[in-house]
């Protein structure tokens, strides 16, 4: 087989068969195939996309481009949550010990944070002494016991997809569905779950701007979930404005006790209902997802998900009196107030500006080796469609440096007030 | 600039700037590109296409990466003529010789042969002692003398299109006219001639499958030419069946100089006259197209054109003798006759066909480095629209081996006959 001869039959716009795509892999973990023909086909798949079976094969062949993990050993229907990243967005902490108190297994291998959007794993970094690398057999372990457990990859997941992914970042095809959902899903797959439910965000804090792009992605990935025998559904949820009222590790991480504690902000509450409430029947503790949303709903006000989440973060070597002292977290020296510059309706108040504004004072990575300040952050007093008074503070921006002009200036960009606004709908579309 | 951001503005359809254009050459030239962006700008540019100022920028400064040669020495207006390549197309040999005795200076930088199309310098190689390698100052002081000269490239010219083309071949990027033009304009533009008549052949023998694309590519060349301060046109002629009589590089230079001696096929002569009433127009020795045609007409009657031709196989130390005595030139072993299988009218005579047949014999390079057989080729007595009897010779296989099955299997593929068919169009038109 010649990969000229693949590139031709994607550029042409047929359909690539599983002997070429397990060629194409396969050249990419061993390095037999040059860089500048495994670009040229990703471009082709770019602009002639993929069939759900090809993208499906894509995956499979991605996925076992490295060992898939045996999560055989814990009793139960595992299930886990995977985001495509936003802003604010803690979804996945309180969630994670919610789904967990009602006696479902949660393994949860996530991510850090890159650009505007924060990561799962450098929040939980937050807490003192917090491990996210544990070794197999000690996640395993974890989740038999405490339910629950939320880790960096434990080992070398699908290694095409990092090959893949170093590519396109280069050689900009990056925004392309198949390959978006053939990295995100070889992984998950590759990560050992039996149900799994995605949050595709959309808006202007989002990787998929449009609803349109966010409920093609989310089709894609249900799709190749499902033909891999995944049970999988999705939910495109607002990217607008942040999620919550938090955005910073320290911050986030308070944001999610306050939740389990019952004290959550509305929006954040609302999403984790939606995702686990969907979580909870896939892994059959509920009949109906109203029954699940009543029993999530139950695990905050009888105290069981906070205790959850505390036994999490003791199995994981943080420090569990954060639970009841936030002071434990490193916070900022500065607390600046971001004034509203006239009376009115918070119209606008976008959140990749604010993700930047926070990576800016440290908070966010611009590049993947940046040191993180867990400290920082911006927690936010309006959303869009409040009111506000004319000098009535909008924001604390959480700093540990006084001159902080160049995050002002991107708050500026980042708010609106009109006379009038809308709140934005929260959760846009389910797929199933 | 970050090439990232070049391909990026590619990709989404917009129009790469002069500044973009010149790091994307720049970096192909000097190495600091890598080939894996090189390959996804340009399978981007296979999707997206160039505008016309676009694609002669990017010309220029591939032109630019290299010399330009200059035939300011010359006298005259200098005149030169480029095919996009087919089978049997021996056109520039009598054509260089016609207009050269005309008096313009035709200073013609050739190339060799691949696949199933021959290369003018092989063809000339065939004339025992014949030098295709001349040091530049030799190359002007012939034409300055002689009018003529047909040569390989003399330097390295147009070292960004060397780079970009090897890249293109393994990357299925070959068939893009922004980059089939540029390339071709590059090295003519760096060959320092001031008008160009350009042959873009279509048909089952051509790059250019289709009448379409020919078009396209011939008006993005012309496009490019003349943007670029050159008198430029394009004749869109046949290739679906050979052009002439005779294919192999021994036998297309007796058929060169059969048609100096007035005995040539008649659409090889239709073909010359086309393109050389053109170049004779340009070069400023007849007014209109019809002098130009009776002018070039004129140098086969009275013998000035073969005397050019016998002139210039001297001044570049090959035999003359060849002239009017065939035998100095290498001839096959065997001569082996193809029959027709029943009597009809040829339909079809597939010029990529019996170009891969010539090849199989030793008379074309499966690869860049394959030695050639001068000898071998093919003698066709029908063309398209010929009556032939059951059993009549269709045409002679010249070989130097006797087992020449493949070379009849190619051949049955090549051939139809039916009961009637018209002979095709041989200039289907014309770009000026």
């Amino acid at each position: 087989m010649r990969m000229v001869d693949v590139i031709d039959q994607k550029r042409n716009g047929g359909v690539l068969s599983d002997e070429q795509l397990q060629f194409f892999v396969d050249g990419v973990v061993d390095g037999s195939l040059p860089d500048y023909q495994i670009s040229a086909l990703l471009m082709a798949i770019y602009f002639q996309g993929m069939t759900d079976r090809e993208q499906t094969q894509l995956t499979m062949k991605m996925m076992h481009s490295g060992e898939r993990l045996d999560l055989s050993k814990i009793p139960g229907i595992k299930v886990d949550k995977h985001s495509t990243g936003g802003v604010g967005d803690k979804t996945s902490l309180p969630l994670a010990a919610m789904v967990a108190a009602l006696g479902i297994p949660v393994p949860m291998i996530s991510g850090r944070g890159l650009g505007h959007t924060g990561g799962t794993l450098d929040k939980l970094e937050a807490i003192p002494g917090f491990q996210v690398e544990l070794s197999e057999q000690d996640f395993i372990k974890q989740v038999a016991e405490e339910k629950l457990a939320i880790v960096g990859a434990t080992r070398d997941v699908a290694p095409a997809d990092k090959n893949i992914y170093a590519l396109r970042d280069v050689t900009d095809t990056v925004d392309s569905i198949p390959l978006i959902a053939s990295s995100i899903m070889s992984k998950k797959l590759a990560s050992g779950t039996d149900a799994l439910v995605i949050d595709v965000k959309t808006g202007a804090g989002a990787f998929m701007k449009t609803e349109d792009s966010a409920v093609k992605l989310a089709k894609a990935l249900v799709a190749i979930g499902k033909q891999a025998g995944l049970k999988c559904e999705a939910v495109i949820s607002d990217m607008n404005q942040p999620l919550g009222s938090k955005i910073g590790n320290t911050l986030e991480i308070e944001e999610t006790l306050d939740l389990l504690k019952g004290k959550g902000p509305k929006d954040l509450l609302e999403l984790v209902l939606e995702l686990g409430s969907r979580m909870v029947v896939m892994g059959q503790q509920a009949a109906s997802l109203a029954e699940a949303r009543a029993k999530l709903e139950q695990t905050i006000a009888d105290g069981s998900a906070l205790a959850r989440f505390k036994a999490m973060i003791k199995a994981q070597h943080g420090d569990p009196n954060v639970v009841d002292d936030y002071s434990l977290m490193p916070h900022a020296k500065y607390q600046i107030e971001y004034p509203a510059q006239k009376g009115g309706v918070i119209a606008k108040l976008t959140a990749d500006e604010i993700g930047m504004a926070s990576m800016l004072m440290g908070g966010g990575r611009q590049k993947a080796d940046d040191q993180l300040d867990y400290a920082v952050g911006i927690e936010l007093h309006k959303k869009i469609g409040d009111s506000v008074q004319k000098g009535e503070s909008i924001m604390t921006i959480w700093s540990n440096r006084e001159d902080i002009d160049d995050v002002k200036e991107l708050l500026d960009q980042a708010v609106a007030i009109k006379e009038s606004a809308q709140q934005p709908t929260l959760i846009h579309e389910t797929i199933e």
